[in-house]
C-alpha cells in the first residue's frame, strides 16, 4: 500500500531511519563502554523493543508497571523501572513481574524501599534498587551524595533488596561529581556501586562524558521530534516519526486549518514555539490547537496549500504522541510495510 | 468497592454531579425551546450519551466519523458531526454512516460540498449540510454572511445534499448579527436556515440570548473543569471529573511528586496558570509535568502531604482526559458504582 492511501491524520515511521536511529546510539555506547537500555516510553511498542535488544542493548527501561508488564509478556527478560513504584496494588504486580522477568526499580525514600522489600518478599526473590539522585531536572531524587549514601545502606540492610547502584534523569554537569561523592560514601561503608543509570535524548552524545556512567538510557532518539532537532542531538533527515495531516480549510488567505489537534500533536510545547515542523511549508507556524484542529499560520510561506492537500509534520514531542495512537505506521520509502499495535500505550499504573 | 481501593492515577466520575449536571443544562435549554445536542467528545461514552438523550437531548454531536460509528453503533440515532469529512475514506465511511442513523454534517467550502455530496450519493439517501462560520474562534468557517450564503446555495443546488442551516463555535456577541444577515441574505434566495447550531460550555448560560439560536452543543457541561471554573459556568461543587493521583516522591520541604503527568493530565493550559486544582491542598501549584510526574509545588501550604498519600485533582480541560484513560470509574459518594470504557477514545480518523 502507499502511504498516500493512508486515511489522516495517521503516524507513519520511516523504517530506515528507525533501523539507522538505533544502530547508531548502539555503536556510540559500544565505543564507550557504556551498556545501552534504552527507555520504550517513546514507542511503547514490543516489536522496537526487540529490534533495541537485537542491536546490543542490555535490557530496556520502562516507566510504568504496566508497560513493563506488556514488554515481559512480549518477551523482554531484563527490565529496569525508574519510578517509585508504591501502593499495594502495584506491589502485588510487581511481585508477579519479578517472576516473569529480571526487575530493577529505583527508590528515592525509605517509604518507597520498605514497599519495594514486602513485594521482594512476597516474590521470595531478590529485588534490584538504584538510588534515583536529583542534579537539576527537580522532579524525584534524594537530593545530596548524603541522603543517596544514607538510602542505599537503608536499602542495603533490608531483607529481600539489593542496592543496585545510582540513577538520574537527565545527566548534567553536576552528575558526576554527585556520582563520586556517594561512590566515595558508600566505600567507606563497604557497599558497592554497581550500576549507574543516566539518561535523555538531547543531550545522549555526551554520555560518555559522565565520569562513572555504566548504562545510559535515552527513549526519543528512535524516532526524533522538534525537540531532539532543537537540542542538536538529531538532524530532520534523522526523523523517523512523521505524522500526515490533511488541510481542511483555508478560511482565508493566511490560514489554514489542519486535521491534526491536540488529539493527534499533543499540547507538549516543551519550549519551543508552535506545535511542529511542516516539512512543506517550514516557515508555517502552528501557532495553535484544539483537539481535533491544528491552526496553521502560512503568511510567511510563498506557496499555500489547497484545501484536501496533505502536509507531514515533524512533532515536538513524540513520546507523547505514541500514547495518542493505537498504531504505527511502518513505512520503507512509500510503501506500508507494518502496522503496529502500539501495545503499551496508555497505561497509567 | 470503596475508592480508596482502587489504583492511582485513576478518574472517578460522580454520578450524582454527572446527573444533576446533564439535568441543570437540559432545563435550561428547555426552558428556553433551545434544543439540546451535547458534544459527547467529552466523555467519549455510549452510556453517558444515553443519558444526555433520555434527559431530552434531541441528538448528539461528534468531532469525528470515529467517534459516530460508535454511538451509531451504541443506537444513537440522531448526529451531528460538525467537521470537514474529506477524503475517500472517510467519504466511505459517512455514506455507511448514513445507513446506522441521521447524520448531519458541516462544511466552509465547496471543496468539502462536493465530497459530500459524493457520499449522499453512494448512500441514496439526502445529506443534511450546515454551514460553518466564525465569528472569532479563528479556526475554520466562512468569513462573512456573504460567503455563507453562496455556500448555502451551493449545496443547496447540489444533488444528495441538504442545506440545513447554520454551525459556529463559540458563540460570542458577534454570532447573532451574522446569523440574521445571512437569513436575510438567503431569504432573499427563497433558502429556509431551518437550524442555527451554537455551542460552547464557557457560555452556556447565555446561548438564549443569541437571537435566532435553534439548538446548542456543550459538552464539558457533564464534567466540568478548571477553565469551566475561571469561566465562572460552573463551581468546584459541581465538577464531576476527580483525577486520584498519589504524592509519590517529597524530596524537599516545598516540593511533592505525583504519580500523574501529561498522560493523565494532558498538558493544555487554556489559558490558566498550573495543571490542575489539588481540592485537599488548593494553594499548591502543579507547575509542571512529565509524562508520568506532575511536579507540585506545596510552598503555599501550612499542611503539606506525606508520601504515599492520596490527593484529589480537578484538571484543566476534562475532554482530553478522557482521551488519555481507557477506563473511567463512576462513583456514588466513596462507592465505585460502575466502570465505563472510553469507547469512543482515541479515534483519530
Amino acid at each position: 500500500m502507499h502511504i498516500s492511501e493512508l486515511d489522516t491524520p495517521v503516524v507513519i515511521i520511516d523504517l530506515d531511519r528507525l533501523e539507522a536511529n538505533i544502530a547508531r546510539l548502539q555503536s556510540y555506547l559500544d565505543a564507550h563502554q557504556i551498556l545501552n537500555r534504552p527507555h520504550i516510553k517513546t514507542h511503547k511498542i514490543p516489536q522496537i523493543a526487540q529490534m533495541q535488544l537485537q542491536a546490543g542493548a542490555t535490557g530496556i527501561t520502562c516507566q510504568k508497571l504496566g508497560e513493563a508488564e506488556v514488554m515481559a509478556q512480549a518477551g523482554t527478560k531484563d527490565i529496569f523501572i525508574p519510578y517509585n513504584l508504591m501502593g499495594d496494588k502495584k506491589l502485588e504486580r510487581l511481585a508477579i513481574l519479578m517472576k516473569m522477568a529480571q526487575i530493577s526499580v529505583t527508590a528515592d525514600s525509605e517509604y518507597t524501599a520498605r514497599g519495594l522489600a514486602r513485594a521482594a518478599q512476597q516474590a521470595s526473590n531478590e529485588l534490584t534498587v538504584l538510588v534515583e539522585f536529583d542534579t537539576g531536572s527537580g522532579r524525584c531524587g534524594v537530593q545530596n551524595p548524603q541522603q543517596a549514601a544514607d538510602l542505599a545502606c537503608v536499602i542495603a540492610d533490608m531483607p529481600s533488596l539489593k542496592f543496585g547502584g545510582l540513577m538520574t534523569y537527565p545527566a548534567n554537569q553536576n552528575t558526576a561529581l554527585f556520582i563520586q561523592e556517594t561512590k566515595t560514601l558508600l566505600e567507606k561503608r563497604g557497599i558497592p556501586v554497581e550500576r549507574v543509570s543516566l539518561g535523555g535524548t538531547p543531550k545522549m552524545w555526551e554520555a560518555h562524558t559522565h565520569t562513572g556512567v555504566t548504562e545510559y538510557r535515552a527513549g526519543t532518539y528512535v524516532y526524533g521530534d522538534r525537540a531532539t532537532l532543537k537540542a542538536g542531538a538529531m538532524t530532520v533527515n534523522q526523523c523517523a516519526m512523521h505524522i500526515v495531516s490533511t488541510v481542511i480549510s483555508r478560511p482565508n488567505a493566511e490560514r489554514g486549518i489542519l486535521d491534526a489537534g491536540s488529539k493527534t500533536l499533543s499540547s507538549d510545547l516543551l519550549g519551543l514555539t508552535g506545535h511542529g515542523l511542516i516539512l512543506e511549508y517550514p516557515e508555517a507556524q502552528i501557532h495553535q490547537l484544539s483537539e481535533e484542529h491544528g491552526h496553521v499560520d502560512f503568511s510567511g510561506c510563498i506557496n499555500r496549500p489547497q484545501i484536501g492537500e496533505r502536509v507531514t509534520i515533524i512533532p515536538n514531542h513524540c513520546c507523547v504522541v505514541s500514547n495518542l495512537f493505537n498504531q504505527m505506521v511502518g513505512v520503507r520509502g512509500d510503501q506500508v510495510e507494518v502496522v503496529w499495535d502500539v501495545a503499551a500505550r496508555g497505561l497509567l499504573t
